[in-house]
């Protein structure tokens, strides 16, 4: 029941054609654990410098996340990234990426940490989540995000890892690039062969996909008219994702991957309403429910059987 | 229960990297017939040259489509357009475009055509889809496509004839261009405001979405792993959606659009997986009604409940 994600933690500066904001807590290990703390106990696992404070801490501990694995690397400085989005907030320009204390990271996970049951290896060096996966020897539940970058320059170290855990979430193009295949639904089958049994293929606005061994499941985005910052919908995805998966004390099957896509999708629907992590900080339960509620009724149908024509 | 559609009749020649094609049959009308027939008695308006011989005629006459509309003008070339897919068929370059006997398409329904109860207006000149849709005057559920060139070379036309229908069938990208909103829901939005009740926003690979006044629909694609030969899928979809609207006798509601939405979808996803036409020949409806179960289930979920935790 308990769930670990290993990654970034940052400083974002973020610009939109109507505002700007310089300093939002952000990064991939943040934006997962706000979303997935809604659905599972949950441990962040990653460093920062000391420009990481008090009130960066009291975000995540609002949310009940264990911070005692947040390391503090004394005289560096927090991981920073700088974007702008443009009036089409699908099409991000990074302005600037300085690593600073992520740079030379090298996770350390507490005892708490390596127990846990579900482990979400975010976007970092492969090599470092193969670590990460060898040292969880009590999870029955591993997922790993990654990218272009990886997929480019360490793409057989990521194959290997991939070959360790249970669940690739990437987004679609990434998919395809991993095992150079257009077609998605190939690329989905290439990767369940490199061994993990369900991969989850992100689409942005378009919503997700999930392929496992006997079953495709298809579930648009949630359409919302009001995308502020799209930064982290990803990592928020896989941590609505993953904490109901965490969350389930039965089998993980079919049906409870299906619904923790639809709590990903909430999730990460939300997130893209308000700058940084500021919506995931007044996020309910109940707002959560509901949406989960309507995604359903919005995807719902009925075929009403074939009109009588040859 | 009859549907009306006027369009372009045309010859293709497809190249892919791994085969080519020089004349086949397609052109919008075509492709949606194709489909509709399926689900509704279907008449087709459309011009074509003395190069269109009984073969082609055989095609649509083998799916019970009404050819008595189609024009033939003596001394004349049928439109012809010839593209390139790349190994990613959702990258297509167009090779060549002749119009020949399109350019000067005038539509001349007969009483037949234009007595039916459901028409759809594939994508021409604007002007003349309103004059269509002025002769169809005992039409209860009339739909159209466009493209990029009418939004900005006659959008304001275009604006006028989408004011007269009830239903508009558009990429999520034309959608976005016509009314100048990047956002897809702030798009379809605005697009009902000029007066149709129905936005539907084909989304290529990632399916297709729908609007009405007080609901959305999302509908994956269906994930077939065999494209072959994308061209015609809008029009199939179009097709399939406006051959299960025609084929209701009673009210056309939520519920009836967002089948119609599954039985374009299933058709589209066939039409993709052989060249031109020619998946639709050998298509059955036992096979049609096989995916749009096969979509109902790939696309199902239940939320579990919420996990008991704040």
């Amino acid at each position: 029941m308990a769930l670990t994600v290993v990654g970034s933690i940052a400083f974002d500066a973020v610009e939109t054609p109507t505002a700007r904001r310089d300093r939002l807590l952000g990064g991939s290990a943040v934006h997962f654990a706000l979303a997935s703390s809604f659905l599972a106990e949950t441990r962040v696992v990653g460093p920062v410098g000391d420009d990481f404070g008090d009130a960066e801490y009291a975000v995540l501990r609002a949310r009940g996340v264990h911070t005692d694995d947040i390391e503090h690397v004394a005289g560096g400085t927090t991981f920073f990234w700088a974007g702008r989005y443009e009036r089409d907030v699908n099409v991000r320009h990074t302005l600037q990426t300085d690593l600073n204390v992520f740079e030379d990271f090298r996770p350390k996970l507490s005892a708490a940490s390596r127990e846990a049951d579900t482990v979400f290896l975010a976007n970092i060096q492969p090599d470092l989540q193969r670590e990460v996966r060898e040292q969880c020897e009590a999870a029955r539940f591993v997922a790993l995000d990654s990218m272009n970058l990886w997929i480019d320059i360490a793409r057989e170290s990521l194959v290997r890892t991939i070959g360790l855990v249970d669940c690739v979430i990437l987004n679609d193009g990434e998919l395809k690039q991993l095992v150079d295949e257009p077609n998605l639904v190939r690329a989905a089958r290439a990767v369940l062969r490199l061994g993990p049994s369900v991969v989850v293929a992100k689409q942005g606005e378009y919503g997700a996909a999930m392929f496992t061994e006997d079953g495709f499941f298809g579930l648009p985005a949630y359409p919302t008219p009001d995308v502020v910052d799209p930064t982290g919908a990803g990592d928020t995805f896989a941590g609505g994702f993953m904490g109901f998966v965490a969350a389930q004390e039965g089998e993980i099957g079919e049906e409870q991957l299906r619904a923790a896509m639809a709590y990903g999708t909430a999730l990460a629907s939300f997130n893209v309403e308000a700058f940084g992590t500021e919506r995931m900080q007044t996020l309910t339960p109940a707002e959560i429910s509901a949406r989960v509620d309507e995604l359903e009724r919005i995807t719902r149908f009925a075929a009403c059987g074939f009109p009588a024509r040859g």
